[in-house]
């Protein structure tokens, strides 16, 4: 196994560049996966691995590097570790990954009745991981993100989402597309809003349904609220700041599940 | 108005301290408020303020400053300020505010069926403030932290609930005293577990009732699974990951209002 110790090693400097630049992401279609559970989770949803960094003091586990076909292991000192890792954590693995791809038109949707939510434009990195952690407890089919502001491969949206982006179908496209999209495939169009027609309780969700969520500052943008069936509200007590979209977001998906075990 | 642009000020050293140091939070009766909503709902609660803090290019509100009672207002220099607060926002205003009681005892609830949220233990202060935003917004009557690990005026439970603690009856006591005051009560208990005997949709929460969480690591003690009533789970697709404790709350006091709504 190769080892690294240095700080200047160019592959050390490349890993701290994927994990700061989406541009570079882009262009090279490699993101860095730190931890055990993320890395087992990536491998259990068909992503490849280009190099898997383990820390000197951890022995690799013989199926995880078999299983992740990497063209190159390598053991890095404590130091080296503590400069790529984010997490003071034990687990001492990190992994370069080939990215999937998210495009709309790759979206496999279950043939009756699927179950998506649509996050237009969520502000922080760390709200997304959160919606796909929560979506993916739920069951949803497929999350679409639409108008994204960065790459699904942002080093904070894989440690919120605690790794649960990997085997969740998920889409990056513009609004538009996303809308045409879900109008193509007949899939009604649930908007949250504040300012939402009827309570979120009044809706029907049995039948193919897109649930969709705007930011926590702006909430959604106009083409939603103007293209969706129906727009609705979670009710509030308190004027003075809404639920958190990930809070607000387990609710939604939940009374859908609702109807659709009780229907 | 006094001015400060020391940072050797010794009322700039007490304001860290009691950011700090709980302990010096509990011995003194004091502590630091930051930020012109949380001033503000901290206001409409109650609380009195023994200082305020301005930034030295803001101007403050002539009836906040009647309103708050304080003792001394202060300008700061931006130096000051910078070090004494937590966001680089621009809000320019800090307040230290008299802390008040939260003693189980008075805490006082609606004659008739109150909805109790119960958070035992909770891990982080950030998830705490986030339980409460979720309260507030949900219009529990109640919230009781059982077997706390830190005091109600941590600057992160503050900031997290963005300010939503003010104003929410709230109670601090043991999981012995808040199971004793529930029964005592005869308020419900209704504890969430991954392991709940039936799904959080088949209890009926119309009555008095408690809904009992506990942290995302290790659940609920022993003590509340034996003496609650009812063991909920919500169902959840992947064994991966649990919601977000905030997440699950949030679902189950809005299944809880469904049912308080529709009965």
């Amino acid at each position: 196994m190769k080892e690294i110790s240095s700080l200047q090693n160019p592959l050390v400097k490349k890993v701290l560049q994927l994990k700061d630049k989406g541009r570079l992401r882009k262009e090279t279609g490699l993101f860095v996966i730190e931890g055990i559970q993320e890395v087992e989770l990536a491998l259990e949803a068909g992503y490849r691995f280009s190099h898997l960094f383990f820390r000197e003091d951890t022995s690799p586990k013989e199926d995880l590097i078999q299983q992740s076909q990497a063209e190159e292991l390598i053991r890095v000192s404590d130091k080296v570790y503590a400069k790529l890792a984010h997490r003071g954590s034990t687990e001492g693995l990190i992994g370069l990954a080939y990215a999937q791809s998210h495009r709309l038109e790759d979206l496999k949707l279950p043939g009756e009745n699927p179950l998506v939510l649509v996050a237009e434009a969520p502000e922080k990195p760390g709200n997304i991981g959160a919606l796909l952690r929560t979506a993916r407890a739920a069951g949803v089919d497929a999350v679409c993100i639409a108008n994204p502001r960065s790459d699904l491969y942002h080093p904070n949206i894989i440690r919120s989402s605690v790794g649960c982006l990997f085997g969740l179908p998920i889409a990056l496209a513009s609004s538009t597309e996303t809308l045409e999209f879900l109008e193509q495939k007949n899939i009604g169009i649930y908007a949250a809003a504040l300012e939402g027609s009827i309570s979120y309780l009044e809706a029907d969700y049995t039948g193919a349904c897109a649930l969709v969520v705007g930011t926590e500052s702006t909430g959604l943008g106009e083409e939603w609220l103007a293209e969706s069936h129906t727009v609705v509200r979670i009710p509030m007590k308190d004027r003075i700041d809404s639920l958190n979209v990930s809070v607000a977001t387990g609710i939604l998906i939940y009374e859908a599940l609702r109807q659709r075990t009780m229907s």
